[in-house]
């Protein structure tokens, strides 16, 4: 198995060796992206990617994702304003995924609803939670406190 | 817009603020889950749950995940003994995707190639990192040493 540390061809390089960053998008040309705060290394959300957006938040240093729901290239802050310096990017061994260090400019909040981060409730472990009637149980909110009132921000829906 | 921590029933609640958790699996039928260290919050791994491996993950309070490649349900640590005893499962605003708060049993290396998480690579920010070539340029190791050898653990390929 090749150093971690060698430098090189990626002749015979299995994918968690090699040294050149091909990231493998998915069916739909996407990748998930996990975004977490470079200071205190929390997860602030979870998006997408797909080549154009990875290309332009290498070249700016500003992350973009690409919006399934809307089918559209998006910089995040575009509307908001909280764009997100990353400081670092990394792909996992599989580079299936990406995991972003980044500033948060303006806002702290990260999700569009106006809180720090999109991971705001907690399920409940045990008891049936089998899904047979396509729910999972209760949700508990922590860390909910908004930030900033999305109303104001994105406007009325 | 309803109150954060109001108990009570789905009728008009969106999804960002519903307090059952009915996550949306893809077209595949998994959504991402991310797991990072109870302890440090580190960012340990990305994989993908189905509705069987989170009912499962819930139930048992052991992460269980859906290996795409393989197609079929997975335990994490059913080979290497590198069980994820789950402290903590949240869900995102849009309810599809999952960040679990792990303790590891065994090892404290998450990724299957014996390292502490599957994010040890950094990618370079900036010059003509436009994937043109299927390339978006070097890979720098970091945080890269193996805590486990993978041939004894797994056996060799």
């Amino acid at each position: 198995m090749p150093s971690p540390t060698k430098e090189g061809t990626e002749a015979g390089a299995t994918i968690e060796e090699a040294t050149r960053f091909s990231p493998k998008f998915g069916p739909d040309g996407t990748l998930p992206a996990v975004a977490i705060c470079a200071q205190t290394g929390e997860v602030l959300m979870l998006a997408y990617m797909n080549d154009e957006a990875l290309a332009r938040t290498l070249e700016t240093g500003e992350a973009h994702y690409w919006s399934r729901s809307r089918g559209k290239l998006w910089k995040k802050g575009e509307t908001s304003g909280n764009v997100q310096k990353v400081v670092e990017l990394r792909t996992d061994c599989d580079q299936d995924a990406v995991l972003l260090k980044v500033e948060m400019i303006g806002s702290p909040a990260a999700c569009h609803t106006g809180r720090r981060s999109c991971f705001y409730r907690v399920a409940e472990m045990g008891g049936a939670a089998d899904g047979k009637d396509g729910s999972f149980g209760p949700l508990r909110f922590v860390d909910a406190e908004r930030l900033f009132d999305p109303e104001t921000v994105y406007g009325a829906e």
